[in-house]
């Protein structure tokens, strides 16, 4: 499945070429994949409350063309790998006004506690394990 | 007293108009505020650790000049107010190469422990207190 | 006239101290700002094309109570003064779930063209100086 | 030849687990970067000046420790490839205190000019090709 979110790009984000600043693509990932858990039965507010993060280990993104200012964007999200310690997300950033793909990239996340040590999610808590499982 | 505190303005701190985007002063009050602490006998992080605060509560600035990218920029700040539970400080912002002030601004903190309950610092701290007291 | 636009708070304006920083506001009062733009006749990217730029000269913020991760809360924007050259905005900024008031405050704004020379709004632009004043 | 730079981790770069926040390293390449060309013939803002952009167009990163508040941290950046079209640098996060590895990385820029349109550096810049060809 996929999921999708609107984000409008700030004055903020802007750097002085006039385009966003890189990183703030990232950070749109963030949203988008808290977008998507919302959907689903937790959101990912409610999976941290219940001791589990999602702590990023890797990123990787492709800036193919600019945002600017004030463009609508789509941020697309899906499970690209899930397993018993982690779970992976690929991104797609479009601008919504044109569909020009802007920006695709990848997460990877571990299971880990709030002391930062690692979990197996479906021995931790089967109820969030199935709730992934049946959605991705 | 006053301290300062020297900061190289990067490239994501600038906005679609070439300078730096105006929360970005707030940000950097709080770099000086960290580095005058660093300068006494406790730095900030321990302070947090003896279990107070400081939580801010206002901020004022004013924006006279705009900072562009690759400045060096210095930033000055004094405490303004020192009681039993709150401290202000002020602070002024001046590009090194020319002198030129950019900002200039106060904020007003609280001290509260670490569920954001008030403090009086004298009698939660004495050395804390002392410490802060012969200094300001 | 009153506007408002919701927001939700990302993990990424959070703090070690499990709230927003307190910077983020001033970047949620200029999306509040753009939004009541863009409710009006003309919005903020199209004022900057017609070559009218509102820069932040000061900004006052209070801060009553923390924001939380994954908190949605309404940004309430009006226009507090209007004149020829300036443009001063009051922000109030609230928890949508208990109605708590999170943080106050202002910013005020000259205009000035695309070299940061002061403009009279009027004088440069009678279109949008009238389609201000009419809402103002 | 490897060029490093020292940064101080702050308030505003944490997030609610107490870590900092993952896109917080691409900025922080970003530094290492610039203070990298600084230590050469010209420094960043001189080539933009010069009509050289190096657009991001892709950026790779793992994240192996996290960096805490007040963290002094040394961004280890070395040029990973250089052609008439593109650079790549490599960039490594150590705490300093420790020497922990917290970051791997890199980042992929095209040469454009102004306008986003590619540049072949060579053709373009011979100076500034030669400066760079000789310290990678």
């Amino acid at each position: 499945m996929e999921f999708s979110h609107q984000i409008r790009v700030s004055y903020q984000e802007t750097d002085k070429m006039g385009v966003v600043y890189h990183s703030n693509y990232l950070h749109w990932f963030e949203v988008g994949r808290a977008e998507m858990f919302r959907q689903l039965e937790f959101n990912y507010k409610e999976i941290e409350e219940r001791g589990v993060v999602l702590a990023v280990v890797e990123s990787n993104c492709k800036y193919h063309a600019p945002a600017y200012y004030d463009d609508l964007i789509d941020v697309y999200v899906k499970v690209k790998e899930f397993k018993q310690t982690r779970i992976a997300f690929d991104y797609k950033i479009v601008r919504n006004e044109d569909g020009k793909l802007l920006t695709t990239g990848n997460t990877v996340h571990v299971f880990v506690n709030h002391n930062f040590k690692p979990l197996s999610l479906k021995k931790t808590d089967i109820e969030l394990w199935e709730m992934l499982e049946e959605n991705f």
